[in-house]
């Protein structure tokens, strides 16, 4: 089968690779019908961290069943399925405190010696605890939906689950950091999942403003730093939001979101990026603050979203603004990398 | 009137100053029954931090109401009053929220310019926003009675608040570093307030390890670093503990916080010492972590806690181990900053 692989920092090909197989009896082979390129992609891309050369790529694809293991049992050949980020159990003890990203035989998709995404087919281990099924099937989505679908693997949840560390609810104010897939994603799961009144994007890219707009942000802030913190102290009376998503990661997003967030209030953290700042305690404690982070276990949130998805009722697909063919994943890394693409996603 | 007046590092004196007096309308003035020595008091006593020569001391003190303000209405002259260690108006948008810690027209007892706890009598601005009455008045409560409900004033509502930042609750399992007063009144606040089954303490020291078993703690366990560590997930089934309470607030005690608590754990924390470490952001990021923190909102709890020390079902006295009378004070410095004394009471 075809696949992308990582060659070196900014060289990724697509080779023959060996065919996607069973390995455990609790594996399925899924063969991807959609497949996108993450910004944590980026990093082995911009040479930032290390990756062996030969190594898989991606970790975000829906597909149907190809073939299931003996003791699969909640999927079947055929099904329209959609897989979080990293494959897990679903009953180990993490899982069960719904934190299937640090599920006790979890993994994920993409890591060296495992299928990637960007690929013709992948095996998914542990496909009961993973692998969430279209209930209509196939039959029951048009192409039209795929990108949706495809945006729950990782970002439409990981958006949510930012909003949701930070405390957000029904009528809520929230300030979303970040302006990337996983940020507007924060826009569409605080405003159209929690229910969330007001939400601010902060965001200098009108295209990307408009996405967030589009999701429901009530209000853009291109300001950053001490501008951009003054801009959400007058929106909010002086006192700071409530509920601060911070979906970059860096020591100038923390500055932020530190500034901006009210007396109180809390701060929801899914940037993750490679290198990991210090928190400052003395705001946390000053401000009484809730600091709450984490990657997000997609696999929690993925039967609500999906259900809202197949309904009508939530589409994240925005967030994707580049198709490409399998074969020109590399070109997707470039647009991405040059910020040309918020999100690529690869179809056939 | 008579007050504890700082002079200079380990060098606290008690003088003829002012008598207390109305200035605002909304003021009370209230006769010390009772005082105590913080632990935070001991860090301008050790030169740590900079306090003023002549300058007051003490922030924790209960009495009588002997003078009030045109405007107070909720407490009467002759009242028995709780003092929570900081003053707040209990009406602005921090006080609604439950911070009176953060209040707009807030302040601390013993800060320059302000009377001390530590003295015959005390001006409290905001009077009614701060001091809560005795239901039954003086004589309702007999003398033995006035420590439980001096330690309200800070120490047991503080460890309760860590017990409450750290998400713990009925029937679960909290381990409290910091085996001070407050650390020792967070495990009476976890166990008696919020109900936990298993509390653990962290002591070695055998006389504080008693008080902690007396509030509830079920082990203690005295080793420190990474053998305290392994020991409290050697309790916890490998999986470290879902709440701890980091009432020191050094980076040695974080690191036990981080490295002892569950994934999708919290830690709540109410050690604050003069430096604040820097929090690593990575085990938050990789564990899921909620960490919270604030120097805890006294008037929040004290209704409840006030209810509960008067009709005997609380009794967070223990933390004192020493009582002076207030010309004494320099004494009682001494005995807590060399450790002989938990805590300390002036009494008359």
């Amino acid at each position: 089968m075809r696949a992308a692989v990582y060659q070196a920092a900014g060289h990724v090909t697509v080779e023959e690779v060996p065919d996607a197989a069973l390995v455990e009896p609790t594996d399925a082979v899924v063969r991807v019908l959609r497949s996108c390129i993450c910004g944590s992609d980026l990093w082995s891309w911009r040479g930032v961290i290390q990756r062996p050369a030969g190594s898989r790529l991606g970790h975000e694809f829906i597909g149907t069943v190809e073939e299931v293991g003996a003791k699969v049992t909640t999927v079947k050949v055929g099904d329209l399925v959609v897989a979080p980020f990293q494959w897990s159990d679903n009953t180990c003890p993490a899982c069960q405190d719904g934190i299937q990203t640090r599920c006790d035989h979890g993994g994920t998709f993409g890591a060296p010696g495992t299928d990637g995404g960007q690929g013709e087919a992948v095996r998914v281990p542990q496909a009961d605890g993973t692998l969430v099924a279209v209930p209509g099937g196939r039959a029951s989505v048009d192409d039209a939906q795929l990108p949706a679908l495809l945006a729950l693997t990782d970002v439409m949840a990981t958006g949510l689950h930012g909003a949701v560390l930070s405390g957000a609810g029904e009528g809520d104010t929230v300030v979303v950091i970040g302006d990337g897939a996983v940020g507007l994603s924060a826009v569409l799961g605080a405003k159209a999942v929690l229910g969330a009144e007001r939400v601010v994007l902060m965001s200098r890219h009108e295209d990307r403003a408009a996405v967030g707009r589009s999701f429901g942000a009530t209000d853009v802030i291109a300001e950053r730093g001490d501008e951009g913190i003054a801009a959400v102290r007058e929106l909010t009376g002086g006192r700071g939001a409530r509920h601060v998503v911070e979906a970059v990661g860096t020591p100038g997003s923390w500055e932020m979101a530190l500034g901006m967030v009210r007396v109180g209030g809390g701060i929801g953290a899914v940037g993750v990026p490679h290198t990991m700042p210090q928190l400052p305690l003395f705001p946390v404690v000053r401000d009484h603050l809730t600091v709450r982070a984490g990657i997000a276990p997609v696999r929690h949130y993925l039967p609500d979203l999906l259900e809202r998805v197949v309904s009508g009722r939530l589409d994240p697909s925005p967030v994707f603004d580049l198709t490409l063919p399998l074969e020109k994943v590399a070109d997707g890394y470039t647009a991405m990398d040059e910020r040309r693409s918020i999100k690529t996603v690869l179809a056939g």
